[in-house]
């Protein structure tokens, strides 16, 4: 970094923390500055890389003492604008607290620093014959940290839970500096308030974590995957009864033709010579005679009753992860368009009429855009990502989704769901967040972020405003 | 009630919710003033019987303005004092509010009034086909929004967990006064601070739970029940690794021949001709031949590596229930000795040397007390219970166990452990917390506390003090 970027305030914390690696360079300006997202621009005051607790007690001791706002920053694969610093921030990357701490074997936990990639964690508890099962798309990417700090889902969901489930300990900065190990590992442990679970899913508005102990399990059971094709949007939920009835679901994940579309034009495999409108990938576990004749009773069940029109079955480990790219490379394949996303949820049994309701929606309100949709039937969570035409304004194409954001927020209060199932709040869906939430617990939360961080210096602005 | 006993604030109370049953009958006062602990005297105000959400709103409304304390009522069944109140309180009980509300069998989730004991929930859940799987001795008893408050766990929390788990929506009413309806069953919601989980294990001091959307599961599979003698303390968690490696367990329970002794004096059936030094109790899913020959397995390498010196196995759900007693009664057994409760976890990793550190330090402190011992090895929890000899002192009595307490609080501070692992904090560990939680937790949650109960009227004393 050059001299005579320095401004006073990074001097003071150079002096205060000698060995921290700082930068200011433009490059890295950009890169750590933003999420995914791609609505804001990058404007920090620099990045901090802090390698040890330390470091990040200092910075946000300096922090409180100079008014400086922070930027918890992980991986920055979200999709809610909650890792952004666009207004002169000090971005605190975790980046280097990259390692896995201890493995122990009889309390089957992992502890690792919040920087690491969640795939590096699936590959150590693999190494020790066990496995960290909570496991989406952007698992080279995304930090352990990032995912604790949205409760990522994901697509096991419907089988393990979410991230919430699977932290048995966190060592957290509170706003104000102060370092908290909460619950230690421990499985039962009734003594005062836990706020191990306030952190979680708290966006990085109360405090930063800096370590987690993760919770492993045994490793998954064989499985099949299978795709199915339906000939209408009413089998929907029909065909996950029926499946759900019969067999041990690890997913169960829907997504619309316009949405394979893209998937096949991004170079995956056709998987049926015709079309249909919609399609599921499902995984169950298999391994004995009963189970398979199970799957097939599930499947022949649902085409006599007209709710599936074909199938497939993977045969291999290679045929499951081409089924599967058919779903999880519906992001990617949708990168390039920089989607204007909606991810929302309600209650499973909620699930048939507020598909309708939204199907009706989307239909009359974006009838010359090309909207793809796709999600975890099985948690009630369904992912809406309408791209850009092409030619159209940044600004007017959002001005519009925004007013459909605000229609789709009035069907969830009435079906008494959430605007955000899995991405957060941040940035982008804040001023949706009194749809899902009373004006008594937006209350309630600004008051425990002020107990928490009491000069405000922690990702300002993102989830609610003071 | 009699006119002369209504005080004016009560009086005002009466014209605010004319509807309300409140009781200043001494029969009354002691009995709900009160729970198992029986340290205290029993001194409320009075006793409110509320009917509905509504009523609670307005009891917590006139408890402000007046600066009446509330101490929030269940079934009493608590252990740590949670729910005495010995210093003028209103007490605030959910008996009356003990119905079931909903079931819902596509979200497989049952909503509930909190007053509702927990096995009028396990029958609910049985008649439609599902299970409630958190179970205790105190089932008939003890009220569901106990059982949150304290975040419950029990027998089978190696299975299935503590009652967290199952929490899948929240209505509270706070110390304020204001309804949060938080979560309302959502699988996914990533929209701000889950104040459902800080509300989980509060000890009724930051909110009332007046409603709980409880999630169910398939009933249990078929199982058998186990009963092992050990010959010694040190094979435990050899024995418990035997098990858990070849079994899917559903719980695995220690006790001590000094707890059979009392067991069997209450009525219980002897289950083997030798006394053995220590003894668990294992249950663990069955219905197929590997399974069977899975559990016969274990039993034959324990056998052989001298591990257990003699086993019976339930061949009938009499013989279970016969064998379960066995464990299930302890507590009952020892009541009328009003024993000493000390109620602590560690991580299972650690439980071979705390085991061994604690034997130590009870049989050099009470060597001429009788020290009953039992406990889920499983998840690390020991309960250890101390008899008042016949004719000591009560207060002598407490005062000594205090003083064992506190080197037990050290012990487990060394191994990371808590002091409550189940019970809650309530009276009895306050003056322990800060060996499981530091200076700065205790800061956040009192700040926490004063943001929900800004004027302390709900369960002041209990867990820490302002």
């Amino acid at each position: 970094m050059t001299d005579s970027l320095i401004t006073a305030p990074l001097k003071r914390l150079t002096t205060r923390a000698p060995g921290l690696r700082l930068s200011t360079d433009p490059g890295d300006m950009e890169h750590y500055g933003r999420d995914w997202t791609r609505r804001w621009t990058p404007a920090p005051l620099a990045v901090a890389l802090p390698s040890s607790v330390e470091e990040v007690q200092m910075i946000m001791r300096w922090a409180n003492e100079e008014g400086v706002a922070v930027v918890p920053s992980g991986g920055r694969t979200g999709l809610s604008g909650g890792a952004v610093a666009a207004n002169g921030e000090l971005v605190l990357s975790l980046e280097r607290m990259n390692r896995v701490l201890d493995f122990n074997a009889v309390d089957r936990t992992l502890t690792v620093q919040a920087g690491i990639p969640l795939e590096a964690v699936h590959n150590a508890a693999r190494e020790h014959g066990l496995a960290y099962p909570v496991d989406f798309g952007a698992r080279g990417s995304c930090s352990i940290g990032g995912n604790i700090a949205t409760n990522a889902g994901g697509i096991r969901v419907i089988r393990y839970g979410n991230t919430r489930e699977w932290i048995a300990g966190l060592a957290v900065v509170t706003g104000k500096g102060d370092l908290l190990e909460l619950n230690r590992g421990l499985i039962k442990n009734s003594s005062g308030y836990d706020l191990r679970q306030l952190m979680i899913g708290s966006e990085g508005t109360l405090g930063i974590v800096v370590e987690a102990t993760l919770r492993l399990t045994d490793p998954p059971p064989p499985t099949n995957v299978m795709l199915l094709a339906l000939p209408s949007f009413e089998m929907l939920m029909k065909v996950f009864a029926a499946f759900r009835e019969r067999l041990g679901l690890e997913a169960f994940e829907f997504f619309t033709d316009r949405a394979l579309h893209h998937v096949l034009a991004h170079g995956a495999q056709k998987p049926f010579d015709e079309v249909h409108p919609y399609y599921v990938v499902t995984e169950f576990a298999v391994g004995d005679e009963q189970l398979e004749a199970a799957a097939m009773a599930a499947f022949e069940h649902c085409l006599e009753q007209g709710l599936v029109s074909d199938g497939v079955i993977s045969q291999s480990d290679a045929q499951a992860a081409q089924l599967w790219r058919l779903r999880e490379g519906i992001t990617e394949s949708l990168a390039r368009w920089r989607p204007y996303k909606n991810d929302v949820s309600v209650r499973i049994s909620a699930m048939p009429a507020f598909l309708a309701q939204t199907q009706a929606l989307l239909g009359r309100e974006y009838p010359q855009f090309d909207v793809v949709w796709f999600g975890h039937i099985g948690d009630g969570n369904l992912h809406i990502n309408v791209l850009k035409p092409e030619g159209m304004d940044d600004g007017e194409f959002v001005g519009h989704c925004e007013q459909v954001t605000k229609l789709l927020a009035q069907a969830l209060e009435r079906h008494g769901g959430s605007i955000s199932a899995e991405h957060g709040i941040g940035l982008v869906k804040k001023p949706y967040l009194l749809g899902t939430r009373s004006e008594a617990e937006v209350e309630v939360m600004r008051g425990i972020r002020r107990v928490l961080d009491p000069n405000g210096v922690l990702n300002p602005g993102k989830l609610f405003d003071p």
